[in-house]
């Protein structure tokens, strides 16, 4: 039985309502944002401070003031969230979404690594649908691709794994192939 | 219902094993070296030469005389294969594996193209019980890590896909994770 289950995602593609969907059915705790503010007060960040910086790597996607500030407050949020993250594995029964968890608890037993990725217009698509404000679909897209990019490069700047790359997951699910519930339901029979 | 389903994979991550059951068990075609084969017929190649060209680039992998011929043989090659595998795919109802079969059939309708990978350790020791040859662990791990590099630069030469990268795949597993015969399960009832 898979104590730790972590979900690396694709931006759009589905990996929160997985990880929550797995947790409410194996009764696992779930953690996603969570985690930052836990890591947040462990580093003596304020809240503010961390929202901004959340899965950004410190150089070229933050402007002006926080430049000068960005590089040493990440690592130290990275560190502190690393922190966090392995207490959480230590307890075990978990459900953690994002934060490059898949590397931090790799070599834990008992857990499995997920990554879900979708096709970019299945993603847009699905974004436009729950946003209320309005936005065009080629702000959408921007966005989806500068979030991956965001994450891609916060993976490889503060672990030793690439974003999306098969080989540092177990598992690796398209939802826009496969399905959101079906997605859950396969990685759900993988737990056992 | 999947009517074609691709196998990519990793060197002694069992991938071939897993075509094989699938296709058995769905009451498909199987295929792999017969590609090869069929493809060297069309473009009227001798199978000697083939068999050296296999999955293999042009430049870097064949020494000597190959050399001089490698490059336009080798994209012959190519061509001819890519023919044979989209004939395949029109019929339907086949197990392909290797070839860059995903990336040649991706725009299909009914295909699920599948990603097989295993920790390096895990094919070592695999590989080393099948081989009879006596072949030392560290003459088989070399030729695992070469045997990888020439099929995602076959697959980086000839295609717009990256090797083992999970956007390219819907679905990528690890054998090692898994176990083989609980991959092909998982696989099976994706098909459905």
């Amino acid at each position: 039985m898979k104590k730790i289950i972590t979900i690396s995602r694709e931006f759009g593609a589905g990996g929160r309502e997985i990880g929550q969907q797995l947790a409410e059915k194996l009764g696992y705790e779930y953690f996603d944002k969570n985690l930052i503010i836990k890591a947040a007060r462990k580093a003596n960040l304020s809240l503010e401070d961390v929202k901004d910086l959340d899965e950004k790597t410190s150089t070229g996607f933050l402007k002006g003031l926080f430049d000068f500030y960005a590089k040493p407050l990440n690592e130290k949020l990275f560190a502190a969230q690393k922190e966090v993250i392995r207490n959480i594995g230590e307890h075990g029964n978990c459900v953690i979404v994002g934060r490059n968890a898949n590397a931090i608890l790799r070599e834990y037993d008992d857990s499995l690594h997920v990554f879900i990725h979708a096709d970019p217009y299945w993603r847009l698509q699905r974004l436009k649908a729950e946003d209320l404000s309005g936005m065009s679909e080629a702000k959408i897209a921007k966005q989806i691709a500068a979030v991956d990019r965001s994450r891609a490069k916060y993976c490889s700047y503060f672990t030793d794994t690439e974003f999306g790359v098969s080989r540092f997951y177990d598992v690796s699910l398209s939802t826009s192939s496969l399905g959101i519930d079906r997605c859950a339901e396969i990685i759900l029979s993988m737990t056992k």
